[in-house]
């Protein structure tokens, strides 16, 4: 008699297996995946706050982009190693492009930045090998997005909330916007910024610097 | 002897197919597909503009959006009938989600607008049987975007840019935006627009009567 088996391991997607992949290489190298609407400030808060770490640290930046190289090159241009990925008609990064761009930036790191391709949608769904995912939202871009973007608030371990220096000229509440975020996700760290400013830049470098430290065990 | 047949026909996916319906049963009323990032302002605009059409014409919306009711609520609220399509994981709309909400609206209409989800990529690529897609672009986005997202940019007739009373806050080049779009689409209608300030509403409710009126032949 044939005997019944009970398969209950899940089965891994090509994407998962190459992010499990991806995971293993780097192990003891932070590697944050930002994601956001496009036109958020992901770009200009990396070139704001990783020049300075990279003085202390090894650092690389994955942009994500349908196209151009604008990111990469801004990116280099405050010093930092970057690789850009272009998706073409793509509408976010999968752990084959953060594989292959590792085989340029090599994996002698200590952080590895992700910035994914703007979409608040998609990337939520695609393990890249990251630690987590962190989820920018401007304040020009209406306090409601964590609930009508809910799938994303609830993959990403920390939010911030961009250009608060145009909190004045807009109908943006920050407390309604960490209580959608809240409700939805009772964990997620939230971090206030303005790098037109240069407010709140310091505690999005110790939130870096202290995943860089946790996953280097010092 | 078998006779050999050439088939040119392109095949069409089940959306085409839908959306080939849908079209078909809203001859003569024009159907307006805008598309933006998260937070551009669509819900704002059309709540700007369609209150005063609508005393004038038979309106109604299709929201898209992954959670909530906010936008059809908001809608509503301005006096014009609204159906809210929630897409759960999805990240954009599809024709058979028009068709559903026609089938409450009804098809005896002389505009139909279709609020997509918030994302610049997937709905690129979805026919919903609407007569041109209509792109927001906020001034806070960078004025890159045009050929960040170039399928977008080449799939729609017209491009709005959004909040111009935040130009003074922020580095957005107009001129650079409108022709890193017209380098993509040289067709490109663009309009300028600040929902706060009340300004170019008038030319955006004019290119929308145009395009009513077009539909009905008067």
């Amino acid at each position: 008699m044939a005997e019944k088996v009970n398969i209950e391991k899940k089965i891994l997607t090509k994407n998962e297996m190459k992010a499990a992949e991806v995971r293993e290489r780097l192990k003891g190298v932070a590697v944050l995946n930002f994601v956001s609407s496009p036109g958020s400030g992901k770009t200009t808060l990396l070139e704001n706050i990783l020049g300075d770490l990279n003085k202390k640290y090894k650092i690389a930046v994955v942009e994500g982009d349908q196209q151009t190289t604008h990111d990469a090159d801004r990116i280099k241009a405050a010093g930092v190693e970057a690789y850009q990925v272009n998706t073409g008609n793509a509408c976010h990064l999968e752990a084959i492009d953060v594989e292959r761009a590792l085989n340029t930036l090599g994996y002698d790191l200590d952080l590895l930045v992700i910035e994914n391709v703007g979409n608040l949608v998609c990337p939520a769904e695609y393990d890249l090998g990251e630690d987590a995912k962190i989820m920018l939202i401007s304040v020009t871009e209406g306090d409601d997005k964590p609930i009508k973007y809910p799938v994303m608030t609830r993959a990403c371990e920390a939010m911030i909330i961009n250009k608060t220096d145009l909190l004045p000229y807009v109908d943006f509440d920050v407390d309604a916007c960490v209580k959608f975020a809240k409700g939805i996700n009772p964990s997620i760290e939230i971090l206030k910024v303005s790098c037109r400013a240069k407010e709140g830049l310091d505690k999005v470098t110790e939130f870096i610097e202290n995943r860089i430290k946790a996953k280097k065990g010092i």
